[in-house]
């Protein structure tokens, strides 16, 4: 039984030279956090680091210890560049060995495919001890090792892995949130968004400023883990921008 | 002068509990990343944490030591939870002071929208000594403190800092980089990268698949400081890929 009391908090570990140069604007951080959101886990912490394995282990035994839940995405294919189960197996003081059944959905997957080469193979490579998470997609399948889950880089495929996973960890209440938006410059409103969430320990406000259509705006995020005192909460907000001229749109701009 | 032997490096942390609740996907670090790398400056890491004091303050004191440069966004706004300007003053052991120029600015700018409020002075605040940058797009300035660099959360408040403070950071000769892309499948050429990558030792080629189309490919990226390098490995990879039966693409898919 999930103890809803607690709070289960989780990292991700984004391993990646082409998210560092700049060429590839990375998609698995909203991905990984939304879906830890649904669980009931908060994503706490995410560290970017480069295809190096000093690098990679150092994130990991900061992190894993600190989280309920490690997540990492990227460097688990078949290439030179593929170094996060190495990184992993080295933190956790594990060897790496191939794992049976994953040899046997590569050997299916390839069989129409070319074969099971040597490079492909060390898509079957794992921690010692550690499980696989399901990829319908590609074959190639997620790893979790202890309390580390390893998926891929390419954001379809870290979809269909945290499908697999979807209902399987443990978490608490999640975090819900409703956004009031607003065209005003925040600065406006700063007293009254200090106030509002003050007057609702349960709540927190982000405020959010934008430039769109040539006005300035901001959309005012409450959330909380309880649906009545994040909704009394916008309603407050909501009049009190009312109160000072501005229109509160509910749902956000 | 400029030491183009030397290689320089930089961190960024994004503060923002928007990033990870998934709500925002993040612009930020792509943006650094690439102004970085024009201005000769290797992007090694990323931390996202969220608008906790003590979040920030550890991640400020473990990258500014280890890097040339640490950048940060996020939190420098006028509302209660823009704290990085007090995180990063707490953790270079600096008293926050208001900015006699940014006041000026801040007061000229607002003079003709509804005057400078107490929230609105926040966006003064620096930590003593810190200098600032300029942003021509809505008065509230970046700021640079030892070697630390804060700009803001909006991407686009962020590029007109970054456009202020271009030309003005030493960094070394810049990582230049060119694509090859090819319709396959990138377990099928890992021998052949490999061994590419090795026969070009200031070079590396990393690996990126994607699904597109319903079909697989992947660039495959070369990145080296030196040009004439960087143009001959890529010329041995089109070759390879080419022997191997796959139609290499230059400039990447």
């Amino acid at each position: 039984m999930t103890d809803e009391s607690r709070i289960w908090t989780a990292a991700l570990i984004v391993v990646g030279d082409e998210i560092l140069s700049g060429r590839t604007h990375d998609k698995n951080i909203a991905q990984v956090a939304t879906w830890l959101g649904v669980q009931g886990i908060r994503l706490r912490e995410v560290r970017v680091v480069p295809d190096v394995m000093d690098a990679i282990i150092e994130a990991v035994n900061a992190l894993r210890v600190r989280h309920d839940y490690l997540f990492t995405t990227g460097g688990i294919g078949p290439t030179h560049d593929d170094i996060t189960v190495d990184a992993v197996a080295e933190a956790l003081g594990k060897p790496v060995v191939v794992h049976p059944k994953a040899r046997a959905t590569l050997e299916e997957y390839y069989a129409t495919r070319g074969g099971l080469t040597e490079a492909r193979l060390r898509m079957a490579r794992v921690p010692e001890g550690a499980k696989l998470i399901e990829n319908r997609l590609s074959g190639a399948p997620g790893i979790q090792a202890e309390n580390v889950y390893l998926m891929a880089g390419v954001p379809q495929i870290t979809a269909h892995m945290l499908d697999g996973l979807t209902g399987l960890l443990e978490g608490g209440l999640p975090l819900m949130s409703t956004t009031v938006g607003c065209w005003v410059a925040e600065s406006e409103v700063a007293d009254l968004l200090r106030t509002t969430e003050g007057a609702f320990v349960n709540c927190q406000i982000g405020s959010y400023p934008f430039f769109r259509e040539g006005r300035v705006g901001a959309n005012f995020v409450i959330r909380s883990t309880s649906e009545d005192e994040m909704m009394a909460c916008a309603a407050t907000l909501s009049e009190g921008l009312t109160a000072l001229g501005h229109e509160a749109v509910a749902g956000g701009i």
